[in-house]
């Protein structure tokens, strides 16, 4: 069979086998077969899609394509945690130190955020001192004496996914759930732990934001993981607003340690609550949800879970007294207060837009080489559904640069509307799988 | 809108305007978009198709990719045909002569054969001294001084077709009639004749097998020729058979030029007879078919016809005498009679697999650049439906070598189906657009 066969065969609706779908990736990867080859099949897949085997078969073809990450040293399970993106979405920060502090082994490759999206990367890195550069070796020892461990991916992690996603986004093949929950699942199997939970955004800050697309994308995904022998579970959760209340990355590791020290509740403590109860199930460390919550309830309320994360900022180089005082943190020149400019109820957010009004003030970056400022960003003061009247305060802007401030302030104030009469609030747990 | 916004907007069944298409194909051809972004745009069009505006708007920017040849000096109306090719299709030949005879004006740049078709440049070839190599000042002079010239094309003809067809050929994103209709038809437009006569091919020996395909790509031709104000007609015709007995290139030549001289009918002659009465009544030179029909018996019985095919040849330098007496024409060193295995009826006939046997003999090419030998090929003398008793002659091979001519007989044999019982024969002359 050629390469022409192979793309006519997706096109006529066929099936394709692991073997073919190998030699397509590792032909691609090695440079056999040409970009024009490989844009014609990925809009096949596009418009007939590809079952369940054959997005497992991509998915591991793709993780073969570069380093696999062996854990193998570490005992017991490890669990990975992965958000397909969003504004203020700090769970990592939360569940992982909830896991550890129960036993559990959190051995975390992140990523760094993009356009409207924060990354957990960026978010450490405002600890002084801090750093998600480690080596094998390094990393290991500190899952070991830590019990987590949140790094950088190593550079060949998943080499087919950075050359497929280059090519799908130039070739209008980007959202299709194969090609999506392929790349996302390629690099969590290879990043090498046991088990694996996926917690899939739907609404106005996700890049799925329908909820049947979330749900089949977080079905496709648990899937992926099953076939490939890894205990997986999904939840899809609102994005319609910003998750926690900080949009920025020194002002979300301060609410991410403010919900640990228990001062804090809210949807960002619901959600990372649910996450670290399923990566507690995965796990092996608790049969049903409802003991995994008390678990994770009393790993917070006991403060084991900030010691934890405490313990990992140490070992990662960083100031561990971020967590007794968070004012050691980056903290910003100035700060405004943003007022409603009329009375009613907060019926909607545009909240990618709010994502791109804090990466206005410079918490995040238009394009991969950006460079981000840690101390700046938006603290949220109301949430969907709230009353608020003229005058009071929507936000609080922590501005460094005042560039491109007045774009911040308007793209934030259109962002967040305020109607007459009370609204409806999305449900936060949206879906299960 | 970016190269990716509009091979979106055709993924999600837009339609793309004039302006659009030409950005994509001129781009394409200066090198602004790449390979990839064509190939994932024409597996779109393979998927949703185009419309008869978008169809005639990318074969206008095909044409207008390279050279557009000015047939304006010439006074009249110059008519073009076209054949998407099959085997023993000599029709050029009988009809081009036939309509010059009738006041008509040929001006018609003609290819050459491949895999089992033959082409017509080759055909010519085999008369001694004649050339197809003319500039447009030879070409013009030839058409004004015999009212009829074939030669070849300009090779700054249709840049874009040669790139989009090499690209479709690996991408599999050949059978698409908008795709396929546009390649012709941007080479028949810049070619430069004012009216358009189409043979489109269907059964055993045509690239468009089914009828209903044939009927299609001939009605979106001919749309595409009205689009750009040629008088354009088209017919689809029976090829589940040879259209000749001959195939080969002397061989058809002097089946071309018995059938001018009136000694020989039978199926070459009907097809012809109609292109030619089509070529008159898009020329003006008819009215309705019946009076076409009846000028073009005149000029073959008259022996007006053969006088015109003698004057190209002469004014092509070739040697004219091979009008009077074919056996001037290059002859192989051996002739080999084919007998029946069996008694019964001529059924069915393979016949790219009779094209692939004069091919083995030497009568065609592979790849474009095999050189052929013009005195080979087959003398078919049984048809469709015809009673065969065994040891009965099905037809001669003229031979000059014999390393392949095993297998061109087994081949042969078996593209010639003899069952028990009468067979049904398809309508000559299949549909009219």
């Amino acid at each position: 069979m050629t390469v022409t066969d192979l793309i006519q065969k997706k096109r006529d609706r066929g099936t394709l086998s692991r073997q073919e779908i190998d030699y397509l990736v590792s032909g691609y990867v090695g440079g056999s077969i040409p970009d024009y080859q490989m844009s014609a099949f990925l809009m096949a897949v596009w418009f007939n899609g590809m079952d369940h085997d054959e997005t497992a078969g991509l998915t591991t073809a793709m993780m073969n394509s570069g380093d696999v990450v062996d854990l193998s040293a570490l005992p017991g399970i490890k669990v990975d945690k992965h958000s397909t993106g969003g504004v203020a979405d700090t769970t990592t920060l939360v569940a992982a130190p909830v896991v550890a502090a129960c036993g559990g082994t959190v051995a975390k490759m992140s990523g760094r955020g993009l356009g409207h999206t924060g990354g957990t990367l960026d978010k450490l890195e405002s600890i002084p001192g801090l750093s998600v550069s480690w080596d094998m070796a390094g990393f290991t020892r500190i899952v070991r004496d830590c019990g987590l461990s949140v790094i950088g991916q190593t550079a060949n992690l998943v080499p087919a996914d950075k050359m497929l996603y280059a090519l799908r986004d130039v070739t209008a093949t980007v959202d299709n759930i194969s090609l999506i929950a392929s790349s996302i699942m390629s690099k969590k199997l290879a990043s090498g732990s046991d088990a694996i939970v996926l917690d899939v955004k739907t609404g106005s800050g996700a890049f799925m934001k329908g909820f049947d697309q979330a749900m089949a994308l977080a079905s496709e995904m648990v899937s992926i993981g099953r076939h490939a022998g890894k205990n997986t579970m999904a939840l899809v959760t609102d994005m319609s607003q910003p998750l926690g209340n900080a949009v920025g990355n020194a002002l979300e590791v301060q609410e991410a340690i403010e919900i640990l020290s228990g001062f804090h509740k809210g949807d960002l403590l619901t959600v990372s609550r649910a996450l670290a109860a399923r990566m507690l199930m995965v796990s092996g460390l608790a049969e049903e949800e409802d003991g995994a919550e008390q678990k994770v309830d009393e790993a917070i309320s006991s403060g084991r879970a900030l010691e934890k994360l405490k313990a990992m900022i140490e070992a990662q180089g960083g100031d561990p007294r971020v967590c007794d005082d968070v004012t050691l943190l980056p903290r910003a020149k100035k700060r405004l207060k943003i007022e409603a400019p009329a009375d009613g109820y907060v019926h909607a957010m545009d909240t990618a837009e709010i994502g791109m009004a804090a990466l206005l003030l410079g918490a995040g970056r238009r394009t991969k080489t950006d460079t981000i400022d840690p101390a700046v960003g938006i603290w949220m003061q109301k949430r969907l559904g709230d009353r608020v009247e003229t005058g009071e305060i929507l936000g609080e802007f922590h501005v460094n640069n005042e560039a491109a401030l007045e774009e911040s302030v308007e793209r934030f104030l259109k962002a967040v509307h305020i109607q007459k009469g009370p609204a409806t609030v999305p449900a936060l747990i949206r879906g299960r799988v």
